[in-house]
C-alpha cells in the first residue's frame, strides 16, 4: 500500500485551506500530460497507469499519517483530521491504457473530482507516471534499433533507489525488453529474469578456466560465460571454447559469451569469427558496458556482431534526460450548473493550457492502418467515419490535411466512475503486447530515432475556436484593464 | 523490511555456483569506493549508510522469495533453498560516517566475510549508497552558494518513483537543506517539511485577491502567497502587500512570497522593494523553478534578492549526472591461513584496483585543525603523530610533501562484527551537524563549486610499494607467457 503522505505538503494545506474555505466540494477536471517529447524521441510510451491506479483505489489517511501531520503543529483544527480520516478518492478517471504511443499536449489522465481530491493525487500520479513513461521510451529507442535481438535490462545497482530499480525494470519490458537483472521485478511482475556472473567470480578462482568450469557446471543449460577478466580474445574466449567443448561432451551447448568493456566491434567481430570456427555458430555474443541507443547504433555501423544487449546506467536513470516533466493542470470548473472550460495563460505559447472537458481520437487510415494524426476534441463531440474530416496544425493552422476512410479510435477509456474501479487492468504481457501493436500504426518517419518527423496533434475546430475566443476575451479584460 | 531480491539476478546464481563448487565460505574483502567525483566538484558527501546497514542486518530470504526463485526453473538443487533460508549476513563491516566529506578510491565500505555473502549484498549496496551520496553531493554543493539562505527540497513530483523521493529528501537535509516539501521524508525522518500553495489554488478562486485572503485565513501564522499566477509585479505583489496589511491588523505578519516563472533577478529586485517600502522588510522572497547550482550563481551574480531557494527537478534527479557510478571490488581472500591482497587490472589505470585490507586516515594539521590530505593505508600499519609524515601523489610521486604537527583521525570504524551491528546510530541531525562540522576541515579551495583544487588521497608508502609490487609481477608473469 503506497503511503497517502507520498506527496508535497502543499497539497495537503491546499486541502485544509478549502476545507476551511468551504470550498472542498468544488467540481474540477484536471489533465495530466507533457509538453515535449523526452531524447528528441518521435513518440513516448504511456506506462505507470497500474501504479497509478493501485495508489488512487487505496489512497487512505492512517491513524499514523494523521498523527504526523497533527505533530507538525500546522494551524490544523482538529476537525480537519476526521475530514482526512474519512477521505476516499471518490473521481471519475479516464486514461489511456499503457503500452500507447503518446505525444505532447494530449490528455493522458483525464480526472474529474472535487478540488481537493483532485490536488492530493497530483504530485504522486506525476512521480509514478513520469517515471515509468520516461524509462519506457527509451527503452522503445533501444528496442527500435535491435529489431529481433536480445535485450536485457541490467541497472539496478545504479538505479535511483529501489523503487527506480523496480517499476523501471517494469517500463522497459513494456517498451520492448525482453529480461531484466532485477529479481524482485521478475517475482513481481513476472518479468523474465536474467543474469550469468560478474568479474568477481573469475577472480575468485586461480584461473579463468577453472572459474569458467565451475560455472558450467552450475549451470550447464544455461550458461553464459564473461570473457573480458583478463584478455578478451587471448584468454577469454579461448578459455570459454575449452569449456563449451566440454558441454558439448556431455551433450550440452554454451548458450553465450557476455563482453564488458574494451572495443565492442573489434572484440565480438573476433569473438564470432573464433567461436564460428570451432562450430558453436549457436553461441550468441552479449554485450554490456555503459550502452545506450548511441552507441548501439555506433555499433551497428561498424558491423559488431552482437546478438544481445545488456544495457544499465543510462537506461535505468534515462541518463541524458532524467525526468519528463509531465504536468497536471485544471481545465475546467463547475459551476452554476455548468462545466467551464479554464485556461492558464503563459508568456512561453507552449506552456498555455488547452481549456475544457477533452478527449483524444487516433485518426487511423482504414486502408493503410496507419495513423493521420491525433484528433483532441471537447468530449461532447462526435466524429463521423462518414464524412471527410479537415486537420489542420493548432498554431501554423494553414498546414492542412483532409482525411476520408478513416477510423476515430478513442485513446481515453473510463478507469474509475465516482471511485470505483471499473477498468480490468490487462497483464504486462497484453501491454507489453499492445505497445508492440500499436508500433504497427505508424509509420517508419515518426518511429525512427533520430530527427523523426513530428506527428501531428490537432484540435478539433471547436476545440480550437474555445481556446481562441478565451484567449482573445482575456487579452481584451487586459486592455480594459490598463 | 528490504526484499532479499532486491538484487541482481546473477548474485543468485554466482551463490548457487559457489554453493554447489563448495567454496561459498571462501573468505574475502571487498571494498566500496566511487572513481570519479561527480558535477567536477572538490568532494562528496557520504550518504546511504544507515538504509545499507537496515538492509545487512534484516537480510533474510522469506518463503516467498525461495518459491518465486523455485518457480524460474533454473537448475538450481533443492538443498540450495534449505541454504537461503538459513542464509544471514555474517561478516564484518566498516564504513566512514555519514555526512562525511569522501574522495575518489578511498574505501567508503570494507565488507570482510564468505564469499556469497558478500557478492549477495553487492547491488543493493551500490543501489543505496550511491544514490543517497549523488544527491547529498549536490545539495552540498547548492548550500556552498546559499550561505544562511533557506533552502527547500521541491522534488517529488520529478523523482524517479517513490524511493528516490522519499531517500532523496533525507540526503539533501544530510548535504544542508533546511526541509522538504515531502510529508513521508518528513514523518520517516523528523525533516522539517515546507509547503505553501499552487497556482491551481490562485485560478480555483475568481480573483488572485481572493485567493490570497483565503489562504492567509487558513495560515495566518505562516502564509506564503504564490504570486506569478497572472502578472507578478502589476498583480501578485500587490495583492500579496493587500494581505500582509490584512494581516497585520490582526497582529500577523506575512512570511513570504513565492516567484515560480519570469526574470527570476528583475521579479525579486522589484519585489523587495515594493516589499520594504510597504514596510514588510520581514517578508521573505522565496524563489522556484529549475533551479540548480548554476542558475542561483548567476542569479547571486545580478543581485536577486532571494531569501530562500526551492529545488526541484534538477536536484532530486542529480539532472547533470543521475548516477554516481560507485563500484564494488574485491581486495582481498584467505588463503593458506593468511590474507593476500588481489588487484584488478585494467588499461585504463584509473580503473586498476588498490590490493589488500586498507584503512583510510584524514591527516589534520592541529594548528590549523585543516585536513592536509586522506592517506590510505594497509589495515595494520600505524602512523606515528609524533614523527613527520612525507605524503606524496600515488602516480605523479614527485609531488610530495612532509607534514609534522598533524592527527591521523582514521575515517572508518567498525559497524557490524560477525553478522552483529556495533555501531549505534546517529540521528539524522547528528548526521547533518556532523556534516557541517566536517566541512570546517577543509580549505575553501576544495569546496569551491567550479574548478576545485584536487584534494590529496595518497597511498602509504608501503602500500604503494605492495601495489606496485603485484603490478610487476603480472606483467613478468604476462611476459613469461609470451
Amino acid at each position: 500500500m503506497i503511503s497517502a503522505l507520498h506527496t508535497d505538503k502543499y497539497q495537503i494545506t491546499m486541502t485544509y485551506a478549502h476545507w476551511k474555505n468551504g470550498t472542498a466540494n468544488h467540481r474540477r477536471i484536471f489533465d495530466l500530460y507533457f509538453r515535449k517529447l523526452p531524447f528528441g524521441n518521435g513518440f513516448a510510451v504511456f506506462a505507470g497507469l497500474e501504479r497509478a491506479i493501485d495508489y488512487l483505489e487505496n489512497l487512505r489517511f492512517s491513524d499514523e499519517d494523521i498523527n504526523f501531520l497533527r505533530s507538525l503543529n500546522d494551524e490544523f483544527d482538529e476537525e480537519f483530521f476526521d475530514f482526512l480520516r474519512q477521505f476516499r478518492f471518490q473521481g471519475n478517471v479516464d486514461a489511456i491504457p499503457e503500452g500507447s504511443l503518446i505525444f505532447p499536449n494530449e490528455p493522458l489522465l483525464r480526472l474529474e473530482g472535487n478540488v481537493v481530491e483532485l490536488q492530493l493525487v497530483e504530485t504522486a500520479l506525476l512521480n509514478f507516471i513520469g517515471f515509468q513513461t520516461l524509462i519506457a521510451t527509451k527503452a522503445a529507442r533501444i528496442r527500435h534499433l535491435t529489431d529481433g535481438e536480445l535485450l536485457l535490462e541490467f541497472g539496478t545497482r545504479r538505479a535511483q533507489e529501489m523503487d527506480a530499480a523496480i517499476w523501471g525494470a517494469r517500463a522497459t519490458y513494456i517498451g520492448g525488453f525482453d529480461a531484466t537483472s532485477n529479481l524482485l521485478a521478475g517475482k513481481q511482475f513476472g518479468i523474465p529474469t536474467s543474469g550469468t556472473h560478474s568479474h568477481a567470480w573469475v577472480q575468485d578462482f586461480h584461473s579463468e578456466l577453472e572459474a569458467f568450469r565451475a560455472y558450467a557446471k552450475a549451470f550447464p543449460d544455461s550458461c553464459t560465460l564473461l570473457v573480458d577478466t583478463y584478455d578478451t580474445l587471448r584468454s577469454g574466449v579461448p578459455n570459454a571454447i575449452k569449456v563449451a567443448k566440454e558441454l558439448q561432451a556431455i551433450g550440452k551447448n554454451l548458450s553465450g559469451i557476455r563482453l564488458d568493456s574494451g572495443d565492442l566491434a573489434y572484440f565480438s567481430k573476433q569473438s564470432r569469427q573464433m567461436l564460428d570456427q570451432a562450430g558453436l555458430t549457436q553461441t550468441k555474443i552479449i554485450a554490456s558496458s555503459d550502452l545506450d541507443e548511441n552507441t548501439i547504433l555506433n555499433l551497428k555501423a561498424q558491423g559488431a556482431q552482437i546478438d544481445g544487449w545488456g544495457i544499465g546506467t543510462k537506461l535505468i536513470t534515462s541518463y541524458n534526460q532524467p525526468a519528463l516533466g509531465a504536468v497536471y493542470k485544471m481545465v475546467a470548473r463547475f459551476e452554476q450548473g455548468n462545466w467551464k472550460p479554464t485556461i492558464k495563460l503563459s508568456s512561453n505559447p507552449e506552456k498555455i493550457t488547452t481549456p475544457g472537458k477533452k478527449t483524444v481520437y487516433r485518426i487511423i487510415d482504414q486502408q493503410t492502418q496507419k495513423a493521420h494524426a491525433d484528433l483532441i476534441t471537447e468530449s461532447d463531440e462526435t466524429i463521423d467515419e462518414k464524412k471527410a474530416l479537415t486537420l489542420f496544425h493548432p498554431i501554423q493552422t494553414f498546414k492542412r490535411k483532409r482525411v476520408q476512410n478513416f477510423s476515430a479510435v478513442p485513446l481515453l477509456v473510463p478507469i474509475f466512475k465516482q471511485g470505483k474501479r471499473i477498468y480490468s487492468l490487462p497483464t504486462l504481457q497484453e501491454i507489453r503486447q499492445f505497445h508492440d501493436q500499436q508500433l504497427t500504426h505508424f509509420w517508419d518517419e515518426y518511429l525512427r530515432t533520430l530527427n523523426p518527423e513530428e506527428y501531428p496533434i490537432d484540435l478539433s475546430q471547436k476545440l480550437w475556436d474555445t481556446k481562441h475566443q478565451m484567449l482573445e476575451s482575456i487579452h481584451r479584460e487586459v486592455k480594459d484593464r490598463e
